[in-house]
């Protein structure tokens, strides 16, 4: 039985909570919250750990703790996830691992000095689809990927200190992650600010990377529909993830086009077409959370690698502060007249 | 009983044939294509008009022509059209209507000075959604609009001398030019050819106009699933055309976000959700085209002022330009590495 604490009892605390007090491996031992309210509210998911105000006091002072899972704003997920691995203890971190690459790099680093787990919250990796778009490519299905293409659009819960690529990306890019292992060579991006000047809630992005291939994303909390799109386009197969789509949230295309020989910029093209259908892959059920709380109990007592590791997390952090910086150079430049 | 020739006869001519063919204002005297089973096929579209090889032949040969129709392949439209407008003939281009805006600003200038009219086919103004869509905007109902976001994606017919921009980016631009008058202020594109080396054939463009307002659009012809899709985010009213949307093309919802107050950067905003339902608008029933068509006559016989004028032609190669230009920009300094 692994004795865990949970720092943060907001938003995504209390799934994070249900499933650990669920799972046979793991015992709540306690639960940080700055408000009373939520460290009350906690107890009704049937966890009778300690209650702690301070989520650094949680770790100082609580004994015997064997894990610790952060769902505090991403602003403290740092010193929270050090502090925990100093004193010798797991830790999962809510996404994203945390606000700067050098924060990042070390907190990998220091969990390899201690021989302690780091995993990141990237819970779409833990979804039918996400599990299964990884399979695919693994399995190397599509052929050689050639672009991607992503839009996450809602109208959006807007958040003070965070924008909506910190918000919604993190999702996307722990996906592109499993397509692409190098960072991208050029990012650009655009960004725009409806409610708050200094904070964008439309964001596109474009990545290019050193093989050719491209992603491009729009992320929004401007959008009058709910929009959950991936397209990724392979040599031998497209496939289309729409997760509000009635006939099928994943589809396989068998379509493409196969250029005869070598082309030359000017001369004349005859593509031949592949125009074949589809087919909509099945996709495991239940849910994403709860896998990965298995996922973390099965990574702390056996070892294993995980999909979801520092690392990883380290190189959203990372796919991050490119876009950011880029956001950053073009709204230098776009300025609103005043 | 206006005398008109058209030039062209092969993807779109017989589109513009058959509604020239049925209008009652148009009698159809000739009819140019370098084919002589295309001219031949022409025969079918029940016209007793002259057979031309050579489209300059028609114009400078063929007497009494009252208008020429050109649907020639877009390097040849600047010459035909200045050559009709010489003569002192109307003229009807397909789009775009040019390559470069100064040939456009010199076929604008010569009709005016000619008196004739000069229009551009870009049917999409006529069809339901689309003209729909411009009541909408000149009645205001959007409120300020604050973005445009366009998709126009399909597994594409390649053509070997044009690239998805100037094949599918027409007609979301002149759409566009409803929504705005001005020229963007910055214009940001990106490009990935798959097929051919020199040739685009998946572009994201982003546009920002000194009102603060932006466009962005995806044009493709490497994806698996046909989109034709375009919202326009308004301070009203938000709307979503889905042409191949099963529960309604055209959508206007009631929703957006009202900032009270003046926002500050890194101040907690708590905007005010507006999240009404929609409704499915009406959208008129009939061929575009031969809308496209009418309106042609009605303008050259009353002088009336036309959506699809000379003006409008130009204003959307002038975008064009400046997206190709930023694309040249970013493919200067995106190379694949050899």
């Amino acid at each position: 039985m692994l004795s865990v604490g949970l720092i943060g009892y907001g938003h995504w605390g209390p799934n994070l909570l249900r499933n650990l007090v669920a799972h046979p491996a793991f015992h709540v031992a306690a639960v940080a919250d700055p408000s009373a309210a939520r460290r009350l509210a906690s107890r009704e998911a049937g966890h009778d750990g300690a209650l702690y105000e301070d989520g650094a006091a949680l770790i100082r002072d609580h004994a015997c703790l064997d894990a610790v899972v952060i769902a505090s704003p991403v602003s403290t997920h740092y010193d929270l996830a050090r502090a925990t691995l100093e004193r010798g203890a797991h830790v999962l971190v809510e996404k994203p691992l945390c606000t700067r690459s050098s924060e990042g790099e070390a907190l990998v680093a220091l969990a390899r000095r201690q021989n302690r787990v780091l995993m990141v919250d990237h819970t779409l990796l833990f979804t039918g689809p996400g599990d299964a778009i990884r399979q695919l490519v693994r399995q190397g299905r599509l052929g050689r990927i050639t672009y991607c293409e992503g839009q996450r659009l809602n109208l959006g819960l807007f958040q003070p200190d965070v924008n909506v690529l910190w918000d919604l990306a993190p999702h996307d890019l722990s996906l592109l992650t499993e397509l692409q292992d190098e960072l991208p060579v050029r990012v650009d991006a655009v960004g725009q600010c409806h409610v708050n000047p200094g904070v964008p809630d439309i964001v596109h992005a474009s990545l290019r990377f050193a093989s050719g291939w491209t992603a491009h994303f729009h992320w929004s909390w401007m959008s009058p529909e709910k929009v959950r799109r991936l397209v990724i386009g392979g040599s031998d197969r497209m496939l289309v993830w729409d997760d509000l789509a009635s006939d099928g949230r994943l589809k396989l295309y068998d379509r493409g086009i196969a250029v005869p020989g070598s082309a030359k910029a000017g001369t004349m093209i005859r593509p031949a077409y592949r125009t074949g259908g589809w087919e909509a892959l099945p996709m495991a059920e239940g849910e994403a959370l709860a896998r990965l709380v298995d996922h973390f109990a099965a990574v702390i007592e056996s070892n294993a690698d995980s999909v979801a590791d520092g690392a990883r997390g380290l190189r959203v952090v990372k796919l991050l502060e490119q876009i950011q910086f880029a956001l950053d150079r073009s709204a230098a430049t776009t300025k609103k007249p005043s």
